[in-house]
This record gives C-alpha cells, sequence and structure tokens, in this order.
C-alpha cells in the first residue's frame, strides 16, 4: 500500500486545488477563475463551479454558481471554457438560500444556461 | 443576481469543505475522514476519495485513495459508509505516481475494490 501525494494526471484535481482555475469566454478571454466547486456527495458529481466573474460584469467582482455542464475543461488551457454571455448572467435566476435542493428553481438555472439537469447525468449508483 | 455564500443543501458540499468528512464501516466503526477528493475535471465526476485511515489498519496513519463507488454518502450521519475490509486495504495495488491516468492500473484498483470504473459511469458530455 502506497501513500499517494503526487497526482500528475492533469484530468484529475484535487479539491484542495480546484480553487483558482481560469474560466474563459469562447474567444479565448479570461473572463473570471472559480471560486469553489459544490459536489453532490449523493451521486458524485460536480453539480455547479462557483464562478468569481471580475470586471465580465463591470460590476466588480461577483459570484456565481454556474452549472457544472456550461463548462467545458480544456486540458491545453488547464482552464474551463464557457459559451455563457453577459446578458445570460445579467438575467439568471436569483439562488437564494431556499433555492439550494428545490430542484425546481435548480431546473430553471440550468434551463436558463441551456444545459441537462445534472442529476440527469447520474449514473444509476 | 445573487452572491451565493451558503449552501445548506446537505447532499451538495462545497469543494473547500471536503476535508474531514468521516468514512464509517458499514458495522458503524468510523475508519478515518476525507483527505481530499480527486475529482475528474474532463467527466465532472468524482473519481476517488483519499481517505486518512486511522487504527484501521494498526499502522498509524495511512492515506488511500479509495474509488468513490465503494463509497456510500449517508444523508443521516453526514458522511460515508464503506464495505472495504482491512484486507482488501492491505492487498490493495500500490499507487505509483506513475499509475495516474494509467487506465489500466485504475482499472485493476477498481475491480480489487469491487466497483465499476468511474469513467464508466460518466454520462456523455
Amino acid at each position: 500500500m502506497a501513500k499517494v501525494a503526487v497526482h500528475p494526471n492533469h484530468r484529475l484535481i484535487s479539491s484542495e486545488d480546484v480553487k483558482g482555475t481560469n474560466v474563459y469566454a469562447t474567444d479565448g478571454t479570461a473572463i473570471g477563475d472559480v471560486d469553489h466547486l459544490l459536489i453532490d456527495n449523493v451521486c458524485g458529481r460536480v453539480a455547479y463551479a462557483v464562478i468569481r466573474f471580475g470586471g465580465f460584469l463591470g460590476l466588480g467582482y461577483s459570484h456565481y454558481p454556474i452549472p457544472w455542464a456550461a463548462l467545458k475543461y480544456e486540458v491545453k488551457l488547464g482552464g474551463y471554457v464557457t459559451g455563457i454571455t453577459q446578458q445570460q448572467l445579467r438575467d439568471a435566476p436569483v439562488f437564494s438560500i431556499e433555492a439550494w435542493g428545490n430542484r425546481s428553481v435548480e431546473a430553471t438555472v440550468h434551463k436558463h444556461f441551456g444545459v441537462a439537469n445534472y442529476w440527469d447525468l447520474a449514473a444509476p449508483a
């Protein structure tokens, strides 16, 4: 049995190293970085990436949870690329405390960003 | 658009709060806790939980990456339950640096613990 301290496979990332991963628009513009991921402990899927958008919205820094399916990890960039627009972010449904775990609110958010609900992607346990 | 600072849904966990989640044997014995998760950035799945086993092996603290599918999150416990045995841990394949990203080594590990390869569970992007 070995201790594992290093995992250089760039597809796999430690939960401790998530913070700061860059996020790019499809034209290559850096639009923010990852503050943290929200992981569904039951199905084992990344549900949302909470992105720290800087400048992109002209609002200083702002955090918003983006459905994971709206992000695509590009190994070459070492970051995520997303097709979401400023307008989509401005018009995004409000996430209140009550919204977490309310599937209908979560479904509205996924629909707003044009992606499948993350829980529909989960393979049966 | 709202800032999200709180996410009380206990199914969803922040990548920043992963560390320290308890791991229990099927008889309810606490056998360790999570040091970190390894997340596959491309498919958005939790691939492994690196568990800090204490005492369970009679070896002091020891870290080992357990395939996520060998753990089941129990909302009531606020932790993971696993059926893996001391013997399985003692006999587990060695994870060397080269093993990460080597699917045949990873497949051996999944087979050892009797679970499906995590990449076979991933829904198409």
